[in-house]
């Protein structure tokens, strides 16, 4: 169903020092940035592998991001697996009774679409299935 | 200096209710069984793609994801990434002057070698630097 760990994402107070500290220090580049005004965040995409470190910084105190941060601080807020078809990956989980977030695909970064299982059904762990745009 | 997100460690209560969620509903085959008594866990690897779900059980309440799921609840307990020479690595990571748990490498799941850079330096991510045995 999955090929690949297709990110994890991080929350992050502000977006330039996160950015700076996995380009320069850890050396990961720079792939891609974008505001994704649906999902409440500025973000930035940085290449591992085949995967990669998505960097979430809120777009203000009251998105999902901006509660993270204050309930839990900074740090891993998801992790993410890329299929082929997210909607037939949706209906697996759906069908296996897990509860869902988003009930239907939604646009996420990059193009890409996106859904979310509830962290309740996966052992507190936010996971989002990622299926990428035709030319990533 | 990085390779590969190796895993996202994620601390569970108990582990074999986790490989069953992660193994039969996520359809990630599981690779790996292990105690690894200095980092005071039971551990399991799942693949996906050229990375790993990493599953933590604690051994005891005291131990470092013990305490973790006490505070926090179960979920993401840490993120890992791949390195030929873990010990170059970490070197790297010394000199740009991050706070470290590990100041050298030691010894981690399947024969690897591990380095954990402590969260304050890295906005709130434990983060693993791992080189794994020759044969994997």
């Amino acid at each position: 169903m999955f090929e690949a760990l297709d990110h994890i994402g991080v929350a992050v107070a502000e977006l330039d020092p996160a950015i700076e500290f996995y380009r320069d220090v850890l050396e990961l580049p720079l792939e891609h940035r974008e505001t994704v005004a649906e999902q409440g965040v500025e973000a930035a995409l940085l290449g591992v592998g085949e995967s990669h470190v998505e960097l979430l910084a809120p777009l203000g105190a009251e998105t999902p991001v901006g509660k993270f941060i204050e309930k839990r601080g900074p740090g891993i807020h998801h992790a993410a697996y890329r299929c082929r078809d997210v909607e037939s990956a949706l209906e697996h989980c759906r069908a296996a009774g897990l509860r869902l977030i988003d009930e239907r695909p939604r646009r996420g970064i990059r193009g890409s679409l996106v859904a979310f299982l509830h962290p309740a059904a996966t052992g507190g762990v936010l996971t989002e299935l990622v299926q990428p745009a035709g030319d990533h």
